[in-house]
């Protein structure tokens, strides 16, 4: 590894911004408060400086200016950045990604395909596999798409620091199997699933994969192509720095795409959408996941963040995530063990996302003293994580010692013990 | 009325435009190039002054600095947005209107829980009513919630200028019908449905109503609330100006909610979205509609484009549209018919929307000719219209006189015969 170092001191850390082949983009960032050490890139992304400009000019030079007119370029934008996602950070060739809608609606539509498509070849084929600690929305919806087929989700034990169990994994796939939907990244631990081995041990059981990218994406190498996966969704709020609702993107494999219908068909998903014909025909490819209007300042955001990312090269802002997030473990163990903390991320690097969470009885004072007190930006998950999220594109390895500090010393006062304020409890998770 | 006269003479017009009490609204909005005349305020609305700065406030403050703290107040924006649209053009009170999702998704959404809950009651209640006029998305998604549920969808033929027949309506709703949707303002006619009358029939008959309301908001009078309706989606870009894409709305009658699931439990729904729960329980009221994360810029631009029109006051806003599309439909008769125009919309302006719907064989040809040649935005509907929007709150009655001047002078030209570019046939509808 070209940065990151066993040394634990700040010198080490200013050492290894020296080297850091993308240090430069942290000033691409706008930043308000220069002592804030914001750790939360994993619920909410920073905003980007190009970002601003260009939501300027679409919202005075587009719609001001060129209002309906703007429609004529605007129609192909959530294609078109779907692809530039695709290619950048996803690992997929053009056409089978869409910047559409919100994570929980895109998860439905391609969950809902896929078990018309199940059921439709065999009835018995209704169960959805899921594990026990994925992320709230991903159960409630699997659950009710599995329940609207007459079939049940059947949820896989996740140790709460490495995730899904393999093995139990590997039990569940029976012939009843439809869809197994995971997270690549878990959203409390960031453990990491190997999307590879899954994808192909439930392909040997006859489902299909719906993988939930939103920690994995911008943060970690995805390779949807190259692993044959089948399905997946992902926000743009956290690694992909596209502000607060940015929408979601879904890809749904090229070979795939013809074989399902989304339960949805929203005109912007019609074959000729200006025919307005009396009966719905459906494009070719992902395309046909489209709903409704997309939100234009949405897309333009989402643009920017890929952007970046696309500049920086994901191969490198995995490897700075490694880096900080082994650097954090280290500084962990070191400072705030003594102190109560417990690391429950994985610590094999190959098996964490780019995030760290840390347990600690006393997880949610922490959380509401180190914003007020302490000038770092960290989240609480019930009933007993900090999760510490030092985005690769917008956090320093200094910053990274210095919040370990914050943290020791707050502990050390005991001014945590009597917060006057809120958790950070974000609902951009 | 107040404002409006039968002298089609511009003078009379600038009259008109004197006395108009909203005349000053026209300058809250950005107004690129002043020669040119904005008709398709009912496809995408203007952009307002204040939005621009509220836009700007949002992501340099909110989200650039504020970062994930800002979840504190915008949490409650898509509920306390939706009170403010309710209340100012609605006609409903508070807790029943949320902003979110696409009008796609949010009738879709709806659709599915009004049949749910009618085939539990009686699976033979299976059949959703509709005109074979609607606009393609609801028919779409209308056909498809009601095959969903082993039933199908019944359209009502549709008057082309007067919209759905109430007679062949009436007789359409039989023991079978679980839903009618409707649009209240007909996307190409502007025919609008009496919502009153139509709801107590369909009461009537055991089932529930379901209105897009997409074309009438913000032009007309709504009284959700009054009429009884049970269900009702609209978008925010045409009369609401919040731009393109801009985040839609649904209202839930009160009484009804809790007797009603959403079929995509999303996380924004559940009672306590922080426990994260094994098991999802749906919140109160409308709020069990919400499924992802909302965009907060699209609600904010919604929320700017409300507080202008609660300003203006919605009867004088209808006073307005009834006196700019009266004076549009006057000066057709006199000027354009004798050049192969027929006004395809309701003469009557209480059965009548905002916009006006012209046709005429080369339609197309035409629309595309005014934008390149004659500084007027009108846009194309297949097979042959040509549709006028002078949105009441940033149109004078000087640009209708002037608009009708140019049309006339293009077909007198024959200019249109050779456009170079292509008609307004924009996704707005």
């Amino acid at each position: 590894m070209a940065i990151g170092s066993e040394d634990l001191s700040l010198a080490a850390a200013a050492a290894s911004d020296a080297s850091d082949p993308l240090a430069g983009l942290v000033d691409r960032f706008v930043v308000d408060d220069p002592d804030l050490i914001y750790l939360d890139g994993n619920s909410l992304g920073r905003l980007p400086r190009a970002t601003v400009g260009r939501l300027t000019e679409v919202v005075q030079q587009d719609w001001g200016a060129g209002l309906i007119r703007s429609w004529d370029h605007w129609i192909d934008l959530p294609a078109q950045v779907g692809d530039r996602l695709g290619a950048a950070l996803l690992g997929a060739g053009p056409g089978q990604v869409l910047v559409a809608d919100s994570v929980t609606v895109n998860l439905y539509k391609l969950a809902m395909a896929a078990l018309d498509r199940a059921t439709a070849a065999d009835p018995a084929r209704r169960v959805v596999v899921t594990d026990d600690d994925n992320f709230p929305t991903d159960r409630y919806v699997l659950a009710a798409v599995a329940a609207r087929h007459g079939g049940e989700l059947r949820m896989v034990p996740s140790d709460p620091v490495h995730g899904p169990d393999p093995d139990r994994l590997a039990a569940a796939l029976g012939p009843d199997v439809a869809l197994v939907s995971l997270s690549h990244v878990a959203y409390r631990s960031a453990a990491m699933v190997d999307m590879a081995a899954v994808t192909e041990a439930v392909h040997r059981a006859g489902a299909l994969t719906l993988w939930d990218l939103s920690h994995a994406a911008g943060s970690v190498v995805v390779d949807l192509d190259g692993t044959g996966a089948d399905l997946a969704v992902g926000c743009t709020y956290k690694y992909l720095n596209a502000g607060p609702g940015a929408p979601a993107y879904l890809y749904v494999r090229r070979s795939l795409a013809e074989g399902l219908r989304s339960p949805i068909p929203g005109w912007f998903a019609a074959a000729d959408q200006f025919a307005m014909g009396p009966a719905f025909t459906p494009l070719d490819g992902v395309g046909r996941f489209a709903a409704g209007t997309p939100s234009i300042l949405g897309v333009t955001a989402v643009d920017g963040g890929v952007r970046l990312l696309a500049e920086a090269g994901i191969e490198q802002v995995r490897e700075k995530g490694v880096a900080l997030t082994t650097l954090l473990i280290d500084l962990a163990d070191a400072r705030l063990a003594p102190l109560g903390f417990t690391v429950a991320s994985p610590r094999d690097p190959d098996r964490r996302g780019a995030h760290v969470s840390l347990t600690h009885p006393e997880a949610r004072q922490i959380s509401a003293a180190l914003i007020e007190d302490a000038g770092v930006v960290a989240d609480f998950r019930a009933p007993d994580r900090l999760r510490l999220g030092p985005a690769p594109l917008s956090t320093r390895f200094v910053d990274v010692v210095h919040a370990v500090d914050r943290i020791a010393e707050l502990i050390a006062s005991g001014r945590h013990q009597s917060p006057t304020g809120r958790p950070v409890s974000p609902p951009e998770a």
